[in-house]
């Protein structure tokens, strides 16, 4: 069903495949490890399997620019709005971490917030970056143009899936990220479960009249509306679109990004990204401490079934990700097969 | 049931009973405006209702203090640290959105993150501020100390249900104004529902093992566990948990405030509160005019039912307000008669 595949052999297949589409070195190493982030940490619809399915299209349609460069648009210290030019939103998302980091050293906070972006992948990968910095880390992405979900009392979509993300460090342990979609789950949780014939859960899917519907084909026919974050009405529908509409805000808005509602074309161009990075510790002493405490403590909270240790978000995840470094990520059969025919020199542990 | 109160009176009278607590006219009134939003936008859980039940306790036992001003800790330009030193929060939440949005002006953005602040009342009604400077107003606060709802998969209450808002401008409409608890419903729907007598719907309350449970005095007797937004764990239990741990982040972990993992009593004392402005046209000219296309695209959207037009967070709140502003804000008999004790003055509509 899967192979072990090495991080390292992964990574290079990976960055391999991005410079030999022309993205410079640098960016290709960047990109490919935000993409095998998905496999390492266990978010796998955000993975590899995305490599062929959405990213190297983006390069044969020449919907992304391998070598652009950002160009600022304006710069006001903690702020810096720029246009992504369609570079890699792989690399471009994490280059933007970066330079937030870099101006909330210097002011407690820092924003910067582009347009013209493309795909980000997992945004908690992004997010992380600021957390190993030692500082809190947001990232907020719209889908562009593209409509998925419609509003709670709306009969057509009218916003992609707009994840959020945010990252602090927690001392020894992994950091708290917290990586979703505004969404109950992704669109690509959905797809999974069709393409493994499988029913959803009551709650991710419904009819118009709010009857569940477990069949994630539906989704792709029309006739099955992904919920937001909360469900039904009376658990909080409204919630979960508010926060899409806060991510829409945050990552299109401000920066002036193509956006669901006011496209002309569903499709997941233009897309706005915001990345917002908060530096306690140039505000004040004690910060790393006080959240490896904080983390330590709700880690050490009292379980409900003692084999069910409490965690918080980003805590499997980093654990996931330490044991596969060192054993291997498992990659199923038929992507490792694609992934050989890309790049015939890959090969499994062992 | 009811009287109708002009809105012009429960604001004096409001003021007023501040004012006779030793609060200053000009923060007395701020105060008073936070409260009677609630009321004023139908969100009365936080309105007039908690003055007697909430914040009159407060200066009776000495948690609040009437005239402290704000401590500046430290001041990075777009990022301040402060101790609110237990001013009244309904009052420094505003103050802090005040401060940023001046910060914004002139970095794009400002934070204002407070420690050693009380109860702010609705955090929407202090984001709103942001919005009517035409900017983008994020505020967090956490409980301090006081731990409600547990983790998940945990035993006991770990943090409060921390509200998060955000609001935006949306030109001639009602601006976007998110403001909601990170747990399913904030405590006050549930003691309300108690009140009544009346029971709630499946998917705010639970047994340890996960069943539905609904009746609210299951909460206050604690066999009913508060649930966080996505209710269970397939549907998203770890994301509205994991909001909760982004308000308690960056409203209490990013300033030093008390935190419920690590408080030594479940108490509502310490409170952190951030307040983030972002103004987009430093950065940029558009942002009004794209802002009223995008919430008129979102309210113009196709509605299942025609007669229940598509609407955004804050649409409902501003059309009420207007309305109320005009013919008297709705008041339960009760809580009439209770006002009319504190201050004789106070007369209905006609």
């Amino acid at each position: 069903m899967t192979v072990l595949v090495p991080y390292p052999t992964l990574l290079d297949t990976v960055t391999g495949v991005f410079r030999a589409r022309g993205v410079p070195p640098d960016r290709a190493a960047v990109a490919a490890e935000a993409l095998c982030h998905g496999d390492l940490t266990g978010m796998s619809t955000h993975g590899v399997v995305n490599l062929t399915r959405l990213y190297l299209p983006l390069f044969d349609s020449g919907r992304t620019e391998p070598t652009a460069d950002m160009a600022v648009v304006a710069d006001l210290g903690a702020s810096v709005l720029a246009d992504a030019r369609r570079a890699l939103g792989l690399w471009s998302a994490s280059q933007a971490v970066e330079l937030a980091s870099a101006r909330a050293a210097r002011y407690g906070i820092g924003v910067v917030t582009l347009r013209g972006a493309t795909h980000i992948g997992c945004a908690g990968y992004h997010a992380a970056r600021a957390a190993a910095h030692g500082m809190v880390g947001l990232i907020a992405s719209n889908c562009g143009g593209q409509r998925i979900a419609p509003a709670p009392d709306g009969r057509e979509p009218l916003l992609g899936t707009n994840p959020l993300a945010l990252a602090c460090p927690a001392g020894d342990r992994p950091p708290f990220v917290l990586d979703m979609s505004t969404t109950v789950v992704p669109t690509g949780r959905v797809r999974a479960a069709a393409r493994a014939g499988e029913q959803v859960p009551p709650g991710w899917l419904a009819a118009d009249d709010g009857t569940p519907v477990t069949d994630p084909a539906a989704f792709d026919r029309g006739d099955g509306r992904l919920l937001w974050l909360g469900g039904a009405t009376e658990t909080g529908a409204y919630k979960g679109f508010g926060l899409g509409l806060l991510v829409e805000v945050l990552a299109a808005l401000v920066p002036g990004a193509s956006t669901g509602p006011l496209s002309s074309v569903s499709r997941d161009d233009d897309i706005g990204v915001t990345a917002l990075v908060l530096a306690p510790s140039a505000l004040r002493s004690g910060f790393r401490e006080d959240a490896a405490a904080l983390f330590g403590a709700v880690a050490g909270a009292k379980p409900i079934d003692p084999r069910k240790p409490v965690s918080y978000p980003g805590w499997h995840e980093g654990e996931r990700a330490r044991w596969r470094r060192v054993h291997g990520v498992p990659v199923p059969d038929e992507l490792y097969e694609e992934l050989r025919s890309i790049s015939p020199a890959l090969r499994a542990v062992g």
